[in-house]
């Protein structure tokens, strides 16, 4: 006679589906009897280059405090970012990676009866946060895979009271320009917080791409967010943060857990910020990974959408999934993203030359079958 | 002419005061010009042992992974979990820190209208948590600084979703037996669920505290905290639990941020489950710790609440405010609680012989001014 405490959960919380992440190796080496070493994860936009020694030893010197709690305000990871991109101090809020953030926005912001816009094939963690405290999501129709950010302009109404866009964006890789941008948020109400999701900006960087952070002093509706996750190899730690108005960051900071992000992930994030040298690295080895990956599709035939970001999605012009589990099976993990609404894509991580090329014959063999 | 960001904040979270942690080394170093090797912490009850040698083993055979997300799932560490308290790994949920699971239960659970009952002198996070997601905060006058079990149960009303209790409770180390918790359980409605906070239970282990896993079988509505903060000495790296019916569990990983728990955190939360040595010197040191600051508080003529955790609230008779600046001045951390309804108390972690002794002779020139 025990009580049901799924209806007896808030009504969205109990319409929930979790986010489905990438297959860890571990998990497929189980399921199949692998050798983990022999699997390719090309699923989850990692940085394939390894960490940082940089990175390493900024861990090392911190572990001999294992035993204290962080620092919940994040002194000095804060410093660095305000002193690295010219903000104060109070614009900064870190998360525990940038899920954290766009989390911390719904919940300081969003309730039943209001909503929030985003774009179709978009971040599966938009409409999660959104439905997880009651609002609605409303995801407007892409224009060639794209944001369509007139249509998202016209989507809000009175109660929207957050619009998430991406750029570039996840999973499709698509972007949106300078001038874009400044229509965009020239046009947006000014209740309307604008979350700028520049969780891949460092590998388009030099590109064609808006800088998000020099939209702020015009627009003091405008939330940057950002990650160590990609681009600064540092994923397992969980470190993102936002940039914003002093308002909205005292706002975040107090939905925020005190003690939300590690000490290890802050020491690393400051070693990171610090390390040009890997960034760079990051950001050639990409470039050439994508050109790899490219060339190889078109020999197969295959479409793509073009990418600004650390991933490229790739259009086998009928239903991926079979091919996703046949690539599973030969110890290759790629995102099938038939739950962004491409269901004949895969979604695949540029990784070094050696796994690219070992995606690339592994795809061949399969799609000769 | 820009909107204000305070008032578009959701109304809890507009009158949210966030958690004020205790103050860390580096701050009050920075504050004062300090040498901080000078300063001795008390202030957050971390392990004063320093990290077990097997937890830096395992971080460091985690590093080269460092790139890569998390196991979202956590299932290694789920899995001996499940296997040491003869549970289900279905009954288990990883959380950023027991402060996540406090959290991922108010906004699973609570909604404006609704409320959550808990007692007066209790953990901070459990009034955040609900005034976070707008519900009401039902505090309950204590008895002898402990649990009014009786009255927290007269306080459960028809809207009431969530009792938060804690054994022993933090500030106060205050604790209840067997019997208590027997009755409490049997009496509250099983459509409430009971959120059993057993953040310190590792120090109270072989004593009269009863061990909370023990009654889950008989109540679908309970669920036990716990974390490896403490006695298992990872505070820098966010790791704690809840074991609970699978249904419960289900919600809340729902609820939780896909990749809460960081990488190291995992690995090294395995490490410490594993290293009953540590455990063992954990509680031995802290046994001893708290009897000499019991001696030291009797010889100083100063009453104190008897306590199973591994700290001690001692009452100085008048406000303890301008002591604790006093012994900042000298470069002792201990957390003031007058926040906690206890303004002549001070908080004391039990540190190691040295820093007790250091605590006491310099409370002992600042009470003699």
């Amino acid at each position: 006679m025990s009580c049901d405490f799924l209806s007896l959960a808030q009504p969205g919380v109990q319409q929930l589906s979790p986010y489905i992440p990438g297959k860890p190796v571990d998990e497929l080496a189980r399921e199949l009897g692998l050798d983990p070493l022999a699997i390719v994860k090309l699923a989850s936009n990692e940085n394939p280059l390894g960490p940082s020694p940089r990175v390493i030893e900024a861990i090392r010197n911190e572990l001999d405090e294992l035993t204290r709690y962080p620092d919940g305000n994040g002194f000095v990871l804060k410093q660095r970012l305000a002193e690295r991109y010219g903000v104060e101090i109070s614009q900064v809020t870190l998360g525990n990676g940038s899920n954290d953030i766009l989390e911390l926005v719904a919940r300081a912001y969003l309730a039943p009866g209001l909503n929030a816009v985003f774009s179709e094939h978009a971040f599966a963690v938009y409409p999660i946060a959104t439905q997880a405290v009651g609002a609605q999501a409303k995801a407007v129709p892409a224009k060639q895979w794209g944001h369509d950010l007139d249509a998202m302009l016209a989507a809000i109404d009175d109660n929207t009271r957050v619009v998430f866009i991406a750029n570039p964006n996840n999973p499709t890789g698509t972007w949106f320009g300078d001038d874009a941008l400044a229509a965009f948020l020239a046009a947006v109400p000014e209740r309307v917080l604008v979350v700028l999701d520049e969780a891949y900006i460092e590998y388009a960087e030099g590109g064609a791409l808006p800088d998000g952070l020099t939209f702020l002093a015009r627009h003091p509706n405008l939330l940057v967010s950002r990650t160590f996750s990609k681009a600064y190899g540092l994923a397992a730690l969980r470190v993102g943060y936002a940039i914003c108005a002093p308002v909205i960051a005292d706002v975040l900071n107090r939905v925020r857990q005190p003690f939300n992000v590690n000490s290890l992930a802050l020491a690393a994030a400051c070693a990171a910020l610090d390390d040009a040298e890997y960034l760079a690295l990051s950001r050639a080895c990409n470039s050439a990974g994508m050109q790899q990956l490219e060339v190889g599709f078109r020999r197969l035939g295959l479409q793509w959408i073009p990418s600004r970001a650390n991933f490229i999605a790739v259009d086998l012009g009928f239903d991926a999934a079979p091919v996703n589990q046949a690539l599973l099976r030969e110890g290759v993990i790629v995102r099938p993203v038939a739950g962004y609404g491409m269901p004949t894509f895969l979604r695949v991580s540029i990784g070094t030359e050696s796994e690219n090329a070992r995606f690339l014959a592994v795809l061949e063999q399969v799609l000769a079958r």
